[in-house]
């Protein structure tokens, strides 16, 4: 597979060690920090120096290859699967790529996992990548059908599901980037995303690859589609359950909402790792609950351009913080993964998926 | 009528001055700030130091009375109307107020404006005072025969439209105030609302009151209502075209999108200064663009509890800032007046306020 000179939030760096692009600290400051110890990956994930279900999946495929140069036994290996697993609980990826370590590690003898983790982490990688290239040019298909209100095509994203959520390219930014590429006129609504701000990094991305875009407040969605300012929105994905439910970043299902009331395409965008074909509805998908100080504190830049943290709200104010919301199925136009698009339904899934899909 | 005990954001200040609650410094500080002129009233509507429909005719009430102090000859008047008339366009409370204020001043000669201003003002203060402890009423009969899932009445609300948003009480809270003054356990979903984060003002009025509330993210609205965690929705509004439509705060649609989705009862409550019967539709609503930099900056205190300004995102980043939104009619419960409730819709205003409905 051709190596692609495209952005990636993860990079091997020697032969035992991971940096990671630091997404606690873009877009102010561009840092890479290395990863040399499961404890360091779990860190990683839980604290969202890595953030989006396939580099979830991804730098978990690596903390376990860095566990197996620790302690590449049995114990050591369960371990590993078990801390890994623990650290946020919605993103099905995490779990698919531990199960798959697993599955290639446990047969083997303790002398040769560590080497071959790394072979499969990196086996994940690549193939992660090139998902993410098939499925922007599967998005890419979709977006030159659809009808459009002017020249310029207005598609709206929310959080950030670009290369940054991924190993390269992303899930829903891939369409764009392709788009982009091909010469198609594209601007982008970019919703912040409270409360990680994650479409501040999905400005970042797109100002770097010269896609024209524009910030919104998340409440800001259905006052576009209102003037008729959006033809398309699309999202990335969490976990897609059997039936067709979409797990993805809280605020998810009011923008799917909206696209449903004023008649736009709502398009999920996700590779073979993120459907759960063992979770029959979204009502099942566990959807983590993170801490108040996302609410309370926000970090930026101070007027000396230092980077800082400011309290928000009183401490003493209860928070509600879900990471994640779901979208029915009924409300998605169509699923987009490395096989093409489909409906977002059981029959759609199983078109596309028959060895996965059960019964 | 009774002078109230209950809080108040705007206060008469000696004979000739007002004084406000400052809502840039809440809820971080709570500071007077005297308006004694026009162009400070003018000013403190625009920069938002008051907000909130009804408060913002009440002030610009108070800005004519402080501009016939100042010129109260025919092109002072006129003057001052266009001067506040031009702070904001989306609440027609202002133009309403402003309206008021000419009719009862312009066939006065010039030395008899100023007092009949300040009387004219005063009384506009007092019935809006009025007119949401009876909208409190209205709304508690509606609240008190609601189903609801658990002992506790979970309200979600959007904005601020409490007593800060208003003379005293508020709109979508009076009915809050009202049932939990009778014993009625009812906790409140508060909305942080971006960009802006008047959610942080709801947060603090309840917080003196004594009401149960969490904070949540903008976001977390749908996830509330999938989880069966909400009973019903209350805004406030800050235009009601003649058919039913709503403008209120950036959000508002995607929150009653969510609740018909979810079916749950959403109710706007809001006195007869915010009914527009010379607005056909909410399509035909001015809605306001607010600068960029609400997006940007986000302002809060340090680690020394100082209040400061962040810097979000980076200064070259392009926003689209709309501060309000369109809630279809049809999306609306009922409408919650001083006179009661009725449909959104030409029939049920007419049936409230027959005098007022065009033909």
């Amino acid at each position: 597979m051709m190596q692609s000179s495209s952005p990636r939030p993860i990079r091997q760096s020697g032969s035992r060690r991971i940096e990671i692009l630091d997404q606690t600290a873009l877009p102010h400051h561009e840092a890479w920090l290395p990863l040399d110890s499961l404890a360091a990956a779990a860190h990683a994930i839980r604290v969202m120096q890595v953030r989006g279900a396939p580099l979830i999946g991804a730098t978990a495929a690596y903390g376990v290859a860095l566990a197996m140069g620790e302690d590449a036994g049995d114990a050591g290996l369960s371990q590993a699967l078990q801390q890994l697993a623990a650290t946020r609980p919605t993103a099905v990826n995490l779990h698919w790529a531990l199960a798959r370590m697993q599955a290639r590690l446990q047969s083997l003898p303790a002398s040769a996992r560590e080497t071959q983790a790394w072979q499969e982490a990196g086996a994940i990688a690549e193939e992660d990548a090139a998902q993410n290239r098939t499925i922007g040019q599967h998005g890419l298909a979709l977006i030159q059908a659809l009808p459009r209100r002017s020249a310029t095509l207005q598609v709206m994203t929310h959080c950030n599901a670009g290369w940054l959520a991924t190993v390269e390219q992303g899930t829903a930014l891939a369409p764009i980037y392709a788009a982009h590429a091909a010469g198609l006129a594209v601007h982008v609504w970019v919703s912040e995303t409270r409360p990680r701000n994650q479409g501040l990094l999905t400005a970042w991305e797109l100002q770097q690859a010269g896609v024209p875009h524009t910030l919104i407040a998340d409440n800001a969605a259905a006052w576009l589609m209102q003037q008729g300012q959006v033809d398309l929105v699309i999202t990335g994905a969490d976990r897609i359950a059997a039936n067709g439910d979409v797990a993805n970043k809280v605020g998810t299902c009011l923008k799917a909402l909206a696209a449903a009331h004023f008649g736009l395409p709502f398009y999920v965008a996700a590779p073979c790792s993120t459907l759960d074909f063992n979770c029959p509805a979204g009502s099942q998908i566990p959807i983590e609950q993170r801490a108040a100080d996302e609410l309370r504190l926000v970090q930026g830049l101070d007027d000396t351009g230092q980077p800082t943290t400011l309290q928000q709200l009183p401490p003493g104010e209860a928070v509600c913080n879900p990471a994640f919301d779901v979208t029915p199925a009924g409300l998605i136009t169509a699923l987009i993964t490395e096989r093409g698009s489909c409906p977002a339904s059981p029959a759609g899934l199983a078109g596309l998926y028959p060895e996965l899909a059960h019964g």
